[in-house]
């Protein structure tokens, strides 16, 4: 099951299962392409682990294996959808791409065990954590560098966790050409082990995000680019750059 | 005009005022003692400042003026009300308080000028920045430090803007000792600036909050305390603190 949340022509929003034929609500098939793509959820907080895998640790300095996942915040503001338009932060010179898959949490919980924690994740989607390197360079906190406005393209559907393989394959295309690749395989935290850690200390609600961070390669983005993550049994989200 | 949103003896969340003879709503006093006081508002995030006033950044060994303001994250998990319990975050040694004054917004808005700040401000309130240093030390970025369980008391009502004087008085009483006292005059950033700086990359949302930063003095909670961040203008934020 791949859920999708959309606006129909009359500006409804509908939730629907999105399969080879379209997507399919209430009786319905629509067609993709001829429908508003929403975020397939309004998470309240999206929770994210920097430096998920063991590559781009190395790529940015850090030690091999952390003691646990380093986090950071993002915000609601941030969220945008499959095939909407990613407008870069005014004024910044370097504004990158991040290919992350995301857990989907699908139900209120606090200190989870790593034993259950499957219980509580809805599935899985792509996000992509828009960086902005000049204010992430000066904070202590990433929040302008982070949570900036349009800084978290999510979708294009939530795959329940029995659509995505173990080895499932993030690839990351810049204007059709892949920069980023890797496999769940490679994450240095589990997504049990994600799930426990956060929620030690923090209650999640439903449709909250975990982002389990990056592999190596990302790139910067400009006016005009066109950027796609595509995760294995979740889809494509693609999505327009401009610069203002 | 101070606004309190409160539940009924039968569980319905009205708004009222708070006045001097109680909480007036529909025609109806209520003694404020008698109804269960909610947060005056439901933030989709809180953007706060680290350092806000000279003293405390001079404790904590920070430069004198920083170039802008320091900003971190809370989210909504962090949220309680006047009255509510603050359970201490499970296993840790060091949490403390942090008396500091929230800018409540009014009305969604991004790229805020200065001179137009205090229009999308729909007053102040009282929030208490509770704080996790075993964790906060050990993080790159505050997350399980600042953003835990019930970390931001606020309330007890949202106060317009022509309610608190521009010297008002900013008070933290432990256990009935004061333990922090400051005036607004003492803030590195205005309102205005603050509310300008964070609405640059970032749009906020009716109810959300900017916490401005704490003075002087945060010292540690434990079992049994009660804890009271009182604003002139504002009133008296109560809590009391349990440990598990």
């Amino acid at each position: 099951m791949r859920m999708v949340r959309f606006s129909d022509s009359t500006g409804y929003t509908r939730r629907g299962e999105w399969t080879d034929d379209g997507i399919v609500a209430n009786e319905r098939t629509y067609n993709p392409d001829e429908v508003d793509v929403l975020p397939p959820t309004d998470p309240t907080k999206i929770v994210c682990q920097a430096g998920g895998y063991t590559d781009h640790r190395e790529e940015s300095g850090f030690e091999e294996r952390p003691e646990r996942p380093e986090l950071f915040l993002k915000t609601p503001n941030c969220v945008v959808g499959h095939g909407d338009t990613i407008e870069l932060p005014p004024g910044r010179d370097v504004v990158e791409f991040e290919a992350e898959f995301g857990i989907v949490i699908g139900e209120q919980c606090r200190s989870v065990p790593e034993a259950d924690a499957m219980d509580v994740v809805a599935g899985f989607t792509c996000v992509n954590d828009i960086s902005n390197r000049d204010d992430q360079e000066r904070e202590r906190n990433w929040v302008r560098g982070k949570a900036f406005d349009a800084s978290l393209p999510m979708g294009p559907v939530v795959a329940a966790p029995d659509e995505v393989p173990a080895d499932a394959t993030l690839t990351l295309r810049l204007n059709g050409e892949t920069k980023q690749e890797t496999t769940r395989e490679r994450m240095i935290f589990s997504v049990p082990e994600l799930v426990a850690d956060v929620t030690e200390l923090i209650t999640l609600e439903p449709g909250d995000v975990i982002a389990t961070g990056t592999p190596f390669g990302p790139d910067r983005l400009s006016d005009g680019d066109t950027v796609e993550v595509e995760f294995d049994g979740v889809g494509s989200l693609k999505n327009h750059v401009i610069a203002r």
